[in-house]
């Protein structure tokens, strides 16, 4: 059931282990979807539901202890995981959280230092009432930040999560491949949704997390717009944007057509996106950095002059559509291989009309490869 | 653009205001994506990336006011909003924290509160250190639970957010009918699940959020996990449980079918489900509460020993695919007209082998009204 060997997950927690020793930490407390999955390779779509907590402590030594609701036990119980323990929940009196905090009390000793992470794009799948119960019934150990241990651990990826983010992007890939097969002219944007989703289902997607784009005379108004039902015109540039997921591990890419011929303008501005993304591939290799890319690309795109309301040209991928770093001028991580990340410049051609492009690429020891057929150089036709 | 027209919102917003009025509360801090969208309507899969914050404070009259990232202006435009403020983000300095104190300030007086809600089935969608620096910006304010005023809100529904889950349920409705086309002996259970996705979507769902099931001899080992490629054999029950999206609603219930004949002990099981389900729809009326509904169910189920590992036997339905009161006994919220339910009884039959089953229904002024067509009364056979 388990879609990596258990060593996966030995690695990931030694790594782990390796990090809170450096950063002083007696036990990482874990509670968000993709924290818990990385460590234990529990993946369930029932996050869905709000209704019950997850926690996940990786002590200093030794094995993750799962603190989970009963219902979740069968399927945590596929996990390389012995130590898993459970409650009822909903329970109202107390849901989870004495549990929690023996546990806790068990695997940090009095004045020790629990790391919670608390940094950018993270947040604490716990009610705030619930948070305040449990440093109340932990006075003697002290929670904090992580110091980034999670974000350093999930920016590297090992070579099995690379090959699964492959296979994601090799699906929607195909996919795109489809495209002209379901968007014609008249056709409301809607229902080219609702069928390219079906696409990537029929082309091995276990489900379409995330579809995003935009249709209109040379270029669309709005990337993070859900579909309307206006219908495709001539004329019009269609842009779809999806993250699939396939065992857990997202694509996060898309792709450009013109209905009939491209304008010149429009095919123009393509043609300059995809200078921009040739430009970060050309950059991205060991040693440099997420702001090196920004400005690799920022340079084709406005002659450098800082970039555009998005906020950023691309960022990671992984067990998330979107993860650290973000490729913007004040991100100097420096890129290492078997990062993972997307390159996604824009361009803003007038009031209400954008165009944008998108690939993802992981870092390799000399440079970088493409997770995908890389888009064609000129505005496709359909 | 907008799914509902701007009294919808000025309705919402002027109940908030009402309990708020009651709590003391000067102003709501709202950060997760059914919060936003409740006051708002604010439509967007974007929330999928956790990079960017997103807030809305509802002021004690007036106006809900909108800070967000700049990304989201075009689309928040398009809302009954007219009080947008937008920095770029991700900032690293200060990822919209000040400018989110700054409206606060003006929102709320010195010494004022400001409710973020706290208690069950909520979260802070906001890292740990952003918090923390929001309320060392804002001394002279008092931050605290909102009283549950979001979760009554969000309990009884309007006419109009009763009519779109309805819409969702169709969907699902419809979906649910072609599975015998898709569903045979031989096929693998993760081929279903995609399948099963592309017909929610052939019958208009916007996208498909959750899909769990099962499948094995006489039932399943549990109702949580994504599907495995074990195909699917005769004497095999075969569950399906789906929450489709529609304009932003969902459905949640599932449904059961024997692959061959139904072993006499399998079928007694079913029937026994839905006659837990038919007790709790006749108790289901304003006025009986929550844990009315869960005894009528446990009293068919289990003879009234208390319920399952589950945790529960449904819960409430609307913006997401779970949603306050659950079917506990320790749930005394009292039904009123327009509130949407899911029933849920389930039974263990044995190690590794359950059966559950699941209605979306309505309160009404006299009694319920379910959301779709009832599962048929005896186990189906494909």
């Amino acid at each position: 059931m388990s879609l990596f060997p258990a060593a996966e997950f030995e690695a990931r927690v030694a790594r782990a282990q390796a990090l809170m020793d450096v950063a002083n930490l007696d036990a990482l407390l874990l509670t968000t979807e993709p924290e818990v999955r990385y460590v234990t390779g529990y993946l369930t779509r029932f996050w869905e539901s709000p209704t019950r907590p997850w926690f996940v402590i990786v002590p200093a030594t030794g094995q993750p202890i799962a603190v989970i609701p009963s219902i979740g036990a069968p399927l945590m119980g596929q996990t390389w995981l012995t130590d898993i323990r459970t409650w009822r929940s909903p329970d109202y009196n107390d849901d989870g959280i004495s549990l929690l905090a023996d546990a806790l009390g068990e695997a940090v000793p009095k004045g020790g230092r629990i790391g919670v992470p608390s940094g950018p794009e993270t947040h604490l799948r716990l009610p705030l009432d619930s948070w305040a119960a449990l440093q109340a019934a932990l006075p003697d150990r002290s929670f904090g930040d992580d110091d980034g241990t999670m974000r350093r651990l999930r920016l590297i990826k090992s070579e099995a999560e690379v090959e699964k983010i492959a296979a994601a992007c090799a699906i929607a890939d195909a996919a795109f491949a489809r495209v002209p097969d379901i968007a014609r002219v008249g056709a409301p944007l809607s229902n080219v949704f609702r069928a390219f989703q079906g696409l990537c289902l029929e082309e091995g997607a276990d489900w379409v997390s995330y579809l995003a784009g935009g249709a209109g005379p040379g270029g669309y108004g709005d990337i993070i717009a859900p579909a309307t039902d206006t219908p495709l015109a001539t004329g019009d540039v269609l842009m779809l944007d999806t993250g699939v997921v396939r065992d857990g591990y997202f694509s996060d890419f898309d792709r450009n057509w013109s209905l009939g011929p491209a304008a010149p303008e429009t095919a123009s501005a393509y043609a300059r996106l995809i200078e921009a993304s040739d430009a970060a591939f050309a950059a991205a290799r060991p040693g440099a950095t997420a702001a090196d890319l920004f400005h690799a690309m920022d340079k084709v795109l406005t002659g450098g002059a800082g970039g555009s309301d998005a906020g950023r040209y691309g960022h990671g991928l992984g067990m998330q559509l979107t993860e650290w770093p973000s490729l913007i001028p004040d991100d100097h991580t420096v890129l290492e291989p078997s990062m993972v990340l997307t390159l996604e410049p824009g361009l803003e051609l007038g009031a209400g009309r954008t165009l944008v492009h998108e690939e993802n690429i992981v870092i390799t020891p000399t440079g970088a490869r493409y997770l995908s057929t890389p888009a064609p150089r000129s505005l496709p036709e359909i």
